[in-house]
């Protein structure tokens, strides 16, 4: 038995002329594949019948179950109903209990069911509602040439509200025989270009079809390795996909980081939890992104204590107390002064684990001595401060700057993860 | 003749495996529909040559052009320009100025194209290669049954300038005799919530085939009035933008931030050099976006003093001044408290203007008094502070946060606009 295809249609104009983000799509094939599941594609398209009845027909035609999202709506550009009624060559009926849903869920809200949302109560014969407790939409499933086919709104939360209580459970128990668990582990590494990292993992890369895959994604010089193991035994799944993440870290050696979807930012303040330590951050060529990374998980402020976004040798000295000479005799990027930089957040902001950073992010700037993507970096613990430098390849200003700021946390978590606990 | 239709095809088994976002497909839609295609359909597709070929096939059949994004890296698993030729039924050969220009772009970096290279410097018979001059990886042109297929890197920043080189002038001159043009205008405004704007245009926004379409976008409160006014005459398309753009400006009324498609951080340093101001920051619950945002663009140190990320009290004390009989007695999240912040920003920096933001970014931290959303801003300019305080929608943590960012360079973007010159 082999494992079943999954297809999705994102439905909207909006989606297809580029005014928003289908995001719905990626996160049903990423519960299904984790029933095990392969998604094959997804499609996005807009609302004309033209576009839509073709765009459903062909996703019916190949895959062995489809998942539509959107065009539910009460708007006259609402026509997955009417699509799934001409892909399938059946008449639409009023269904008088998905009505009483809408009008129920109206009125709960002190609102009445309007004749535009009679539209919603269409179910293409042969096909049945499915009851929507998040929102008015009723969703629909129906088969089609053999193949189910699930139409959930588009409001994500009332899509995902749906997938779990309707199509989750009836597709579970359908494809019982044929579903192989997948089981998911992604390592986490910084140091190697991703090309680089490809190459080392060539031979795992290349498997495909195999039980175990692995691939690589990169964020700003952020790498993950993502490794999925099936198995109809998901017991065996789970214990392939842990095998061949511990041989990857060990092939990984220093680059490796953590393991894990976390945030490295969410991933240091948890860290430093951990260890009862603080943070504070000086940052000059990142202008504020370390402090920005940081202060985005909520919570933050219990171990990060704040920081200086000092883009000038002025706020240099005046804040972290970097000495005039030391600028003037190596340069604002260069390891003395992000070294003083360290210690002297350190020292201003009581924190036992300061960082700083300095570098030319580009596109100007750059020496012969000092190139764009030329980036120092200090790290000061307990009063003791060491300080490297790295050429980040000059991709662009962004790439630069994004990718320090990882290596100043990358530099925090392996110095938290080599401490005793 | 008949408008033009676009179908994009987005390669990477981590979009389709649920592990990353298609945005790039949306970008293009965007750009090529302002050109006078019509998009009809996106597919995203996994790596697999068993998926990857039909799904080019059948994106070709139906399409007058083609784009395709990603699968053109150095590893195993970079499969587009395979299944290119697979899909034409022609051999790949390799490209010798392919390769010279990969060998050249690394050497520029001081690195050394390697043997995965090679995979890059490969094209279909009958296509040729469009030099990529942001990143490795040369793009491809080819006909398949009479259409052009376009087949762009997935890095966002590199299929953006490709497209802009190499495609959009290419499809401008071969479709010439079929494609309406398009004149652009964009509104930024801050204030109005998505929904309320859209009520307050939704006159214009409900033409759909008409010479003139009006759509809003929103990027975390920051809204985006689109204006697109086709006719076979440019001068008469460009006019026709004018025209309804003044009208939606004199619509907007306080609304309006200003014109065109600039950041706002970009736009606040060209009217700070404009006025020979300078700027400093003071962020608690932004913690470092503004300043990110700010030192984003290239040459922000001439205008930027840089800033503090005062996450907690302490630091608003030691580094700004801030009295702790003011924190005691109005909390951390109160207008006199972000005020004292902006005036002791702007003293610590010696900036003529200095900005503070405090505020409850959620999801927890909320009190009756100041729920989650509860935002206080304060603008210092030569001396003169004023504060104001906002409930932004508490939709997420991140929406707080960037809403407020664009708060404060809004509100610093008014004020400049407001002096005279």
């Amino acid at each position: 038995m082999s494992t079943p295809v999954l297809e999705v249609v994102a439905v909207g104009d909006e989606l297809v002329h580029g005014r928003g983000i289908d995001t719905n799509s990626a996160y049903i094939s990423d519960r299904l594949e984790a029933l095990g599941f392969r998604a094959a594609r997804f499609a996005v398209v807009g609302d004309p019948m033209a576009d839509l009845v073709p765009a459903l027909a062909d996703a019916v035609a190949r895959a062995d179950c489809v998942v539509v999202t959107g065009g539910l709506g009460p708007t006259e550009d609402d026509r997955t109903r009417h699509a799934l009624a001409a892909a399938a060559g059946v008449e639409l009926a009023f269904h008088d209990e998905s009505w009483r849903w809408i009008d129920e869920w109206m009125q709960a809200r002190g609102r009445r069911a309007t004749d535009d949302n009679r539209r919603q109560a269409l179910v293409p014969l042969g096909g049945a509602a499915l009851r929507n407790r998040w929102g008015t939409a009723p969703g629909l499933v129906m088969e089609i040439g053999g193949t189910p086919v699930y139409a959930l709104p588009g409001v994500p939360a009332e899509m995902k509200a749906m997938l779990g209580a309707h199509v989750e459970p009836a597709l579970r128990e359908r494809f019982a025989d044929r579903l192989v668990p997948a089981a998911h582990r992604t390592l986490k590494v910084l140091g190697p270009t991703e090309a680089a990292l490809g190459e080392r993992l060539a031979a795992r890369m290349a498997v495909v079809d195999g039980p175990v895959t692995v691939g690589v994604t990169a964020h700003y010089g952020l790498l993950s390795v993502r490794i999925v193991a099936r198995d109809p035994d998901p017991v065996v799944a789970d214990a392939l996909a842990q095998r061949h993440s511990d041989e990857v870290e060990v092939e990984l050696g220093d680059d490796f980081l953590y393991r894990g979807d976390a945030e490295p930012a969410a991933r240091v303040l948890d860290e430093l939890r951990r260890a009862g330590l603080d943070l504070a951050t000086a940052e000059s060529c990142t202008g504020g992104i370390i402090a920005a990374m940081l202060t985005d998980v909520a919570g933050s402020s219990d171990v990060y204590r704040g920081g200086w976004v000092t883009y000038s040798n002025q706020r240099k000295r005046d804040d972290l107390g970097v000495p005039a000479a030391l600028l003037e005799e190596h340069g604002a990027v260069s390891e003395p002064v992000v070294g003083a930089m360290a210690a002297g957040a350190a020292a201003a902001s009581g924190a036992r684990i300061a960082v700083a950073v300095s570098g030319v992010a580009g596109p100007g700037g750059g020496t012969d001595d000092k190139p764009v993507g030329t980036v120092c970096f200090g790290l000061t613990v307990d009063g003791v401060s060491r300080t490297w430098t790295r050429r980040i390849a000059p991709i662009g200003r962004r790439f630069v700057r994004e990718r320090s700021a990882f290596e100043v946390l990358g530099a925090v978590l392996r110095e938290l993860l080599r401490r005793p606990s």
